[in-house]
């Protein structure tokens, strides 16, 4: 119920500091999840991410979500490619599914996400300054939406990104080709770009590009990537007890 | 210290939720105020809105408010044909005079009230994430702000409308032509188009236009409509103890 | 004198015109595509519409296209129905999906295109003024498409809708049902309401919503309904040999 | 061909320059009209300023124009200081006034003019950028409309404003006072200061207040005060034969 | 009731108010700070301004910052002259500069800052509404930081601005060329032009400009001007123990 | 002197079709001009440029320009640091620098430029709606000047990038370590990285980072990378005989 929940959340805001989760806490905490996961074909996702958000929020998180394309994206994209538009244009039409995508997470969430959906940097420090949970998509073309998520946690001071994927973490090699791949628990920012030349995701962008690496390296950012498919899981990558942790610094 | 304030800050603001009105409470409350009564030429009458909105919002209510344009816009109105402007054109004046309305209040009210006007549906997205009160004239050609007011407690999720307007109520049929008209304390949102055929206010717009009409319809939200000459009624209508209730659903 | 400067000024964008199609001009006219016909699904389809609205506007028309949400608004509107969002919100999805396709239509038309795509009526007067063609999807949450274009027409003071549709105009009776349905050739904005209450589509709004029919009564705005599966269509509503053509008034 | 129909296009905006007004050209002229003048209550003015607009705009001229508040923003003015507002928001609310009239006159000049009504510098040049005319009001509070048609030349190395107002020009003394005082056919902006302590003007800020002084000096831009009650006045005043003629530098 | 939580609000906020400084607390201050002060030439500065300004939020102050354009300004300033740009344009390219100061501050500052940096006084207003800190800097050509701050705070209702400045105070004479001149403790807004023609300042505006005095006497905002080389000046400035204080009225 | 200039302006862009530079045409060239060149302390450049611009804009090209942040962002960045800011603040504040570099160039090149400074890649395209010259600085941290150059141009279709810097081009290995270094007329943008490696600027980003590469490769747009320390060397790029010429696919 609408009253209760909020001053609950009222009341747990305050909390914090007094009842933390046994999860070290940095004030903020940066959700990055892939359009494969947050589309509207999938709407018990969509709500318990919504759930799991609320609750996050609630144990004193300061929380920022960044939501990818996904299948619908690729239908603008493929639909832009086939009458001739150029790579920018097809960026910005898969930016604007990304932003309706956290529209949709965005209503559903709630009353305590920041609306409109910001559109740039600029947005993004504005909704910051109202103290509400900040749902967005793409920002630019040429930069994959972990590049978003990176630049978005450097400019709001955020040190950690957890990365809600379809897959279980970061492999030694491809697990699609090899069977006896291994999931890394952790591994280092700098070793990166050797182990993603496998290039995990379909859509464009690989799991992170050189952008959205070099800023985590620069700004000690830590990631997370983890299977995402149940929102649940969030909980354990907030724990650090799934998934691939990549050290940036 | 920092942290300290802040969560003590967000207890106080809780406060209110412990020590109710004695009035059901459902999050949000929507005050449509008609043109006729909040002009420049009722000063009194402003001062006494900007009382009771302070007082009610210290009551728990998160309050939004849509204030027409009056004579001020009919003005203007009549001046746009005249020089034969077409109907959006004289609609668009119309909806500024409306908002140079809502800023009148909004500065009565004061600090708390979200500024500048919000000029579209996004804006007052926006201008609700702050967690201020929101004073709005219309939005859009075509539409009266009853419809506005309908459309806006759609979108932030309120399910009461206060509509003060300068008659007491719906009647049966015309009280200006029949003498032995009743006026209803309650009427469906079915009946209204039969009911209001009778288009009880002078300028363009009837009471509720049948856009304002399907969206309490869809949406369930209650209207109550009531005479706002008197500031005061607020709490009467708050309570349903004046005026016509529409029950939408 | 004004006028004439104006007309002469149209004229000469209108050299081109040297090749003029035969048809009456009459300085602008607005398009309103379903989103059930310009939607990425259809890449011929989008192309060929962008190669029509070149052409006519090489014909001395000043163009003005508005595009509906179609099937993949409809997968939005699901997932937020399911998830329980209010009906604004799930129309706010529906507008992100229109303005989509519209910059979709828009990219495919190319530089004398005016971007961003409008979110607002103000937003459409700006772009009015630089003197592009406007792509343009929904504006505001309870009214369809067909709305948008009668405000947005009548705002820019065009009095000529093209509304192409998937079916070939409107008739007598739903034809869907009556085997010996007769397609009207034209239909007085008076018997619309009787008419469409057939309701020929299946999105949430009808055909003509009684908002759109309002207005073109008002501003006298002629409104042919047409089959626009096929993009040549066009030159035919333009000359109003195929569909149905709305009298206003 | 696109290309040609360009360049044609082109050509023609550009013939004007061949048959000017038998005026001297300095590019633009900015035209600041008294609220007095411009307002809903006198529509054959706000119709024969449209004209007038039209018709310097069409002999090569480009313009831009200031209104005033007027007497609606004298209305809401003094609600304003009724009810205890501070004296920025009573400016606030005059100058949305002045937008108001400003919006008035931009709609019945037509389509060359650029909307919305600009709100601050970087609208104004913003809407320079795209060659229309411009109409705005007021744009900050604690300057006269005076001081933004000083301030909006200089953005736009406008060197030239006409000042509609409803007295002849500016005189020796104060003509309401001293039977024998005299209009001056020019004076220079330092000898101002000493003649304007008259303050023609009722309301709050005086026909010329020390910001317009100081900035049309520094800049020397010409100011021609005239009686704008009949818009063909414009017309005298851009050949110099009414009014006072104010020698900035 | 209304009032009371407000002044509950206020007093939590407020705690500090248990250990107030000794000061006469009203709500808010406006600071005022050079340029000269706050550049990047100066770390130290602008961290020790930071600093100061949020130990003085937490003492119940709301805080707004006005930053001038200092020596980087006048480079551009300087340049834009050389190549013959006009008087606004120059105006405008130092406002930038001031901003860029302003947000060189506000990232100082850190979370607690409304970013991005407000633009106009509607973006002032808006800023409002989050409870933010406040840091801007130049806002129109043709006026200078000590107008803006006098505009700042008579819209937004504040009574007293703290201006840091590299002087000490203002004296009865230009101290650079009377050795025996004497610094006031207090002057009233009447005596300034009289006192100020000796202009401090080198860059274009002087001390207070005659906008900046109309202002501060119609709204009776009081000023205390001081040396703001050390940060910590600031404490004195409050408690009125250093500086010339302006009496407004 | 304006007048002539503009209709000059208006005579040449029809010119263009009939009487080319005797160099290819593509609708559109991007100029990035790097900080060290574009900056106030070096006037006769900015000027320089600005007529060059001109030039090249009266010869059919519609021109882009991206400006970097040079010596004065150094300065900000450099503070940034030094109170311990983040990377994307210290980015943010070099962003504004370029803004304000781009702006002053802007006021240079006079009329035919679009402004405001667009802030943002709908900016840009908003911009581009309306013909004019578009002067830009940075848009998002993380990026170079460099990079933004290659977005723009893809996002406008544009296909030729001039790259104004303080070197000659790209040598096989760093020109400042070996005496021998061999400047390449062309270079493929596979090889860049490789190249590059040397970095030859000084200020966080390298001459062309993987983005821009990236970009430029996708899109296949070309780059002359040459010494534009005088302003007339564009013309030698845009006709190719200086500078190195990176080949994109």
């Amino acid at each position: 119920m609408y009253s209760s929940r909020k001053s609950q959340f009222r009341f747990i805001i305050a909390l914090p500091t007094i009842l933390p989760l046994g999860i070290s806490m940095g004030g903020g905490v940066l959700l990055k999840i892939s359009g494969k996961i947050i589309n509207p074909d999938k709407p018990d996702i969509v709500r318990g991410y919504a759930e799991v958000i609320r609750e996050i929020t609630s144990k004193a998180y300061r929380v920022v979500v960044v939501v990818g394309g996904g299948p619908y994206a690729r239908s603008y994209i493929s639909c832009s490619r086939s009458i001739g538009l150029n790579q920018a244009q097809s960026d910005m039409l898969g930016i604007e599914v990304s932003r309706l995508n956290a529209l949709l997470l965005a209503y559903a969430i709630g009353d305590d996400v920041y609306l409109p959906i910001p559109r740039g940097v600029e947005d993004v420090e504005r909704a910051w300054s109202t103290g509400r949970t900040i749902v967005l998509g793409g920002l630019q073309p040429g930069q994959s939406t972990a590049a978003v998520a990176a630049i978005v946690a450097e400019v709001l001071g955020i040190r950690k990104v957890l990365y809600a994927t379809d897959v279980d973490g970061i492999y030694d090699r491809d697990p699609r080709v090899y069977g006896d791949a291994r999931k890394l628990n952790v591994v280092s920012a700098d070793e990166l770009p050797r182990v993603l030349s496998q290039r995990f995701e379909a859509g464009g962008y690989e799991l992170l590009d050189p952008l959205a690496i070099s800023i985590i390296k620069r700004s000690c950012i830590e990631v997370v990537v983890f299977n995402g498919m149940n929102p649940h899981s969030v909980y354990k990558a907030l724990e650090g007890s799934v998934g691939t942790r990549v050290k940036p610094c």
